[in-house]
């Protein structure tokens, strides 16, 4: 299997600026996220202090990353990540059924806006998940509801569609939702996950409804979710001032590395994190 | 005298950041430095890593930021700065004879490059001198050296012509020198300084020059000399993951703050010292 050198997760400006740099340093880089880059970026009506580009709205901004990236040849690979496991020399990515391979990991993947449902974490696992490619298996002609955080989720939604007997799809969103006829959107706030019976019980502000399976899906998943043991104060990873996470050989910048939540502090932090990964590299081949 | 919210020393990338930052804020800044900005900047050859602007010339990058402050009205106040003082409620700037006032402080001054010269700190106030504003009257009519590292120093020397016997000056770069024709420009590479007899020697690799005082001027002083208390490791001013100093009220940013030397680490590391610095105003507010 190829090994990538360095693999980044998430193609907001942290992780676009940490492969930029670990490009530049020669570095063989897999960058993992959306080619539509940040959605929150791309949103945004104007951003006044990311310096050089004075008020400047999100989708310029976001348009000036993207000649950057074409301008060095560097791709965006369209594949969510699910976990991160240290193998001792490397790192196995976890992508759906898929394993991608890389000796360095640089989390650049958000924050989780807002908190967790309340049952949400309990239930993980045991018909909680958030995952539709990795878990879609096991609801193989089951009803399930699908929380979908923006519309990048629809996709996993009618991907379940083709599987499950019946998928409830409960946009956490305003825009309109571009879905499979056989899917029922419910346009209602979930309040909470519950078990009753062996099946879930998804709560809204007006009804209840039963499923076996709930698919919470969202931007970005809780960095302990995405690399187990990873040292994590809230929502965030701990790092030091080099961006170095808890585990040798992964590092974390961006809004995921902490407050403040600023385009120009996560690009900082994603040029900082690749020239760690750089010399965690070199020191390894040195050592080996 | 006007107090300042925030005093910015510095105008490279992570200085004009945190004045962006900071301004954005309703903050009243005085962002101290170059109208030139950054030396180091203007002359980069091509920037291939500062995310948004793909190969740029230094000369550009500093354009776009240039153009940045004036959207923004931001205006450059060209004072070199001496020595911060902490005052408990405030700070005092002290630039040659005059003292300015700010309530928050950030370093963005850069690192001094390279070794301090052997001699140099051990002589320092004892007839080494950072400072021709401060200490031309000690020399009045008699002899000085001055080793400048840029040409920005000139104008120190030619003001110490006017008060001193002699100026020898020693360029520390390639430029033509635009200096009086009083000034005797000594094109040798200073190795060290010494006392003898109440006097100074300036030893280079081919002579000995014997003066009273010698006068070492460079882009940057070291964070240490520039605010006195401040806990500093090298040449870098030690801060915590908020820029904050070891002193309530003073923040640190860009490469004064430590390695990587980056340009797009020093704007991001700029706004998060500015906000910090918010945050601590904000909170002093809410004490009194």
């Amino acid at each position: 299997m190829e090994r990538y050198d360095i693999a980044v997760i998430g193609t907001g400006p942290a992780g676009l600026s940490a492969a930029v740099t670990a490009t530049i340093r020669n570095k063989k880089v897999l960058l993992l996220g959306s080619k539509e880059l940040s959605i929150k970026l791309g949103k945004a009506h104007e951003i006044q202090n990311y310096l050089g580009f004075p008020a400047v709205k999100g989708e310029d901004l976001a348009a000036a990353f993207q000649n950057h990236l074409d301008k060095m040849g560097i791709e965006i690979t369209e594949k969510r990540i699910n976990a991160v496991y240290s193998m001792g020399d490397y790192f196995a990515l976890q992508s759906g059924e898929e394993m991608l391979e890389a000796s360095a990991v640089i989390l650049a993947t958000g924050v989780v806006q807002g908190k967790p449902l309340p049952g949400e974490e309990e239930l993980l696992g045991r018909g909680v998940s958030y995952c539709a490619t990795c878990d879609a298996p096991l609801y193989r002609g089951k009803d399930v509801a699908v929380v979908g955080y923006s519309q990048r989720e629809e996709a996993e939604a009618a991907f379940l569609s083709e599987v499950c007997r019946e998928v409830l799809y409960f946009p956490v969103y305003k825009e309109e939702t571009n879905l499979p006829e056989t899917i029922r959107v419910i346009r209602e706030k979930v309040s909470a996950v519950e078990n009753q019976d062996g099946r879930r019980i998804v709560r809204t502000s007006e009804n209840s409804y039963t499923v076996d399976g709930v698919f919470i899906l969202r931007e970005a998943v809780s960095p302990g979710q995405l690399v187990p043991g990873l040292p994590t104060e809230g929502p965030h990873v701990t790092v030091n001032r080099s961006m170095e996470a808890g585990i040798p050989g992964v590092f974390a910048c961006g809004d995921l590395a902490g407050t403040p939540y600023q385009y120009i502090k996560a690009a900082g932090e994603g040029n900082i994190a690749a020239l760690s990964a750089v010399s965690y590299l070199d020191q390894k081949k040195r050592i080996n």
